[in-house]
């Protein structure tokens, strides 16, 4: 069996693209960060769906991205509500954030002798982050096959991203298909203090719009 | 004045770097990570060097590179001494590391809204770490002009590795030419309890033999 690094945050994407991956055959190790964000309670979500849908191991990754701040998610700045009309990239991304995993996975994979990692990117709903699009996942994998001994001396490396052109209705009725319990699943930025999502951030909005395109209620409980 | 990152691990080729941003105009943010690395002392040398050769801001980032394991730096694994006649990657790569420093370093750009990353990668005297190519080099500025929000809406990245094509008795002038105190900096990758470099590691040899071709006493004590 081919070994795989998939990044798993515990929301709705990364939960589809875990199931992708078992579906073709990959055993999964799954990785997990932490990294002084404020929905915290994603990691949490992350292990359930890690049990859930079955993974070789599970590890969580313990970085600091608060050291330099600069968004939403992991600096005293507030998440955007209701921001239907914003346009450019929004507050609540996170520096490189993407660029960091990938690195992160990219360690992890030289160290299990893996050349495959899936990373659930999404280019159509997504929020407006450059480091969702497809040139960018291109981009990564070519800095895979010089940067590593794998790469050097291996077969290479190859970045699955294959959410990348679906629209967060697709990813949801391909989740189904595949079985994937999104009740276990966490998307909010900014949840309430008793761990409900808040139904009104970007990612919150996003998920419920899919829901309601793909005809399927969203089985995890909101504030409003 | 334009900023520019400037990784700092405490050696005598960051610290060399790190004079080069300063002669060509930079401000430099200087960046050290505390990785679990076994060779510690490394982060008090940086700290001596970005204080002695001046920069606008320190920060040691805490990133826990031991959660994959698999390198004699982080690992219980142990350090090569004298293995002058060993070819291929050694066991004291760091699975991945530059490309993980370098995200932080991009990372903090952002922030900062720098476009300019300065590193210390040396491709001639390099140890045969795949991560120290200018192939390396070239993959990771592509990477960081689509990865990022400064890259998609600025004026794009440039990664600068000044040390690339130089022999390390060739830094070793550059830096003494520049006022590079070298007697701050460290490279032994397995110090003595003492804090003596060893003196027999692949970085105490490459280090020695380089200030042996340059004509120049190495101002560190050494435990043999």
């Amino acid at each position: 069996m081919k070994r795989a690094v998939v990044l798993l945050s515990g929301g709705l994407d990364s939960a589809t693209t875990l199931a992708l991956s078992n579906q073709g055959g990959f055993e999964a190790y799954a990785l997990s960060f932490d990294y002084g964000q404020r929905h915290h309670l994603e990691i949490a979500a992350a292990r359930r769906v890690a049990a859930f849908l079955g993974v070789r191991e599970h590890r969580v990754a313990q970085i600091d991205l608060r050291v330099f701040g600069g968004s939403a998610l992991t600096a005293e700045i507030p998440v955007p509500k209701n921001s239907g009309g914003a346009t450019g990239i929004p507050i609540t991304y996170v520096p490189a954030r993407n660029t960091i995993f990938l690195s992160y996975a990219l360690a992890w994979c030289e160290v299990l002798e893996a050349a495959d990692i899936f990373i659930g990117a999404n280019a159509v709903d997504y929020s407006g982050y450059p480091d969702c699009r497809p040139e960018f996942i291109s981009a990564f994998e070519a800095l895979a096959n010089v940067a590593t001994k794998a790469g050097v001396e291996g077969a290479g490396f190859h970045i699955h991203a294959p959410l990348l052109e679906m629209s967060k209705a697709q990813i949801i009725q391909k989740g189904m298909e595949l079985g994937v319990d999104f009740s276990l699943t966490r998307s909010c930025y900014d949840p309430t203090s008793d761990s409900l999502a808040c139904g009104q951030c970007d990612s919150c909005r996003i998920r419920l719009e899919g829901f309601r395109q793909a005809g399927i209620k969203d089985p995890i409980p909101y504030a409003t």
